[in-house]
């Protein structure tokens, strides 16, 4: 299908511990209509594949057939440069909150492939979730009455994609590194805290995972080049020296 | 309900001869998401009300209640100033044809109510319900797949009519800090270097100030918060300590 061979796929959706295959179905025919054909589940539910998906696909076979599933979100975007998450309120979390169209500028603007993270059904993405994203993405919507359901808000972040994919005039991207992958970044996240857990930073204990998330967040915040980040586990290695 | 009585109702959504109630229930949702609560019915199939809808709508009762019913098109538009129609695929109708966001604008910029008509959903509009439209709406789509239903149509247009009139409530930032002072900052790099120094990280001496641009190149471009900054400088005197 020329949709998938002609071009890089550059944006992954990525459903989070999603509930029901009827609406996995519905979130892949949302994508396969403007041309999305990535889909990452992380811990479905009731498992994978799931007979209830296909029915409500409509057809969008292409996009539940070439799934991928993983047990973390970490896992699921570890090759994205740009990683979204949807929340449809706010969750006091500290980053940017941009609109989907923003979220599509951001992405096509990028020369790395990106992601889109959804919550499950009910609760949406939890703050673990959140963490691990550069941004929010909050689709503007009537205070009064707020009632997206997953394949809708699939639907109008692929198509705010896609308006600016087709617009897509090639330009000539500023001639600068793309943003490190979510790898490399768990790297320096993860070497960075296995220099501070026997500094006892992390105490006390009831306080570590707020603790941890503050500190990917701190780190999530710039989207370092892969470059930069090595420059900074060379810092955390130095600092893990003793002073001569 | 204030969206409904504080402002003048701009656009209606005019269901034409659409088939199953579910359909309508889910239309009326996706409608009160973005604010929208006229809806008009032409002949639907199974008369109304009709008790299938209710469930659909999850909650959006206020446009149910409201919905009228029109035995034509041109009775269910009398009172609009400017008709739009909405078509999937080309018609081969000599009318102009724009998008979802030229749609918006189109409304936008009139001084009166206007309509956008979906036709039934197995068949959409037909010939002559399209040539009472002044233009055609049509959601650009992949043409490899065009699997869209009545209420992703609906909610797509009502979406990008929200943007414009700006009644959906605004992506805000969330709350956060503005960024430290230069000041704080170069407290962080000062604080980072002198732990740095005595662990021969600054290696070798003539590539010293290089190094140094390079790690106050780093640290600059996220924008830290000044608690961010504080969380950092906790990070490096932890890094200071020797491991337990």
């Amino acid at each position: 299908m020329s949709v998938r061979e002609g071009i890089r796929q550059p944006l992954a959706i990525v459903l989070v511990r999603p509930q029901l295959g009827e609406n996995i179905g519905k979130a892949a025919r949302a994508m396969l209509n403007f041309g999305l054909t990535d889909m990452r589940l992380v811990s479905p539910r009731d498992g994978w594949p799931n007979s209830s998906a296909k029915p409500a696909a409509s057809g969008a076979d292409i996009v539940l057939e070439a799934v991928t599933v993983y047990e973390t979100v970490a896992e699921a975007i570890a090759d994205c440069g740009q990683v979204l998450a949807t929340t449809v309120r706010k969750r006091g979390i500290p980053k940017p909150v941009i609109s989907p169209a923003e979220a599509a500028a951001a992405i096509h603007d990028l020369p790395v492939c990106s992601a889109i993270l959804f919550g499950p059904e009910r609760a949406g993405l939890d703050a673990e979730d959140v963490a691990l994203a550069r941004a929010i993405v909050t689709i503007p919507i009537n205070p009064e009455f707020s009632s997206i359901n997953l394949a809708q808000a699939v639907i109008l972040l692929a198509y705010e994609w896609s308006k600016r994919a087709g617009l897509a005039v090639p330009t000539q991207a500023e001639q600068t590194d793309p943003p490190a992958s979510q790898a490399e970044l768990d790297a320096l996240v993860a070497h960075l805290e296995s220099a501070l857990v026997p500094r006892g930073y992390f105490y006390p204990p009831d306080r570590e995972p707020s603790t941890r998330r503050t500190l990917r967040s701190i780190l999530t915040k710039p989207a370092w080049t892969a470059p930069e980040i090595q420059t900074l586990r060379g810092i955390v290695s130095a600092l893990e020296k003793k002073p001569r």
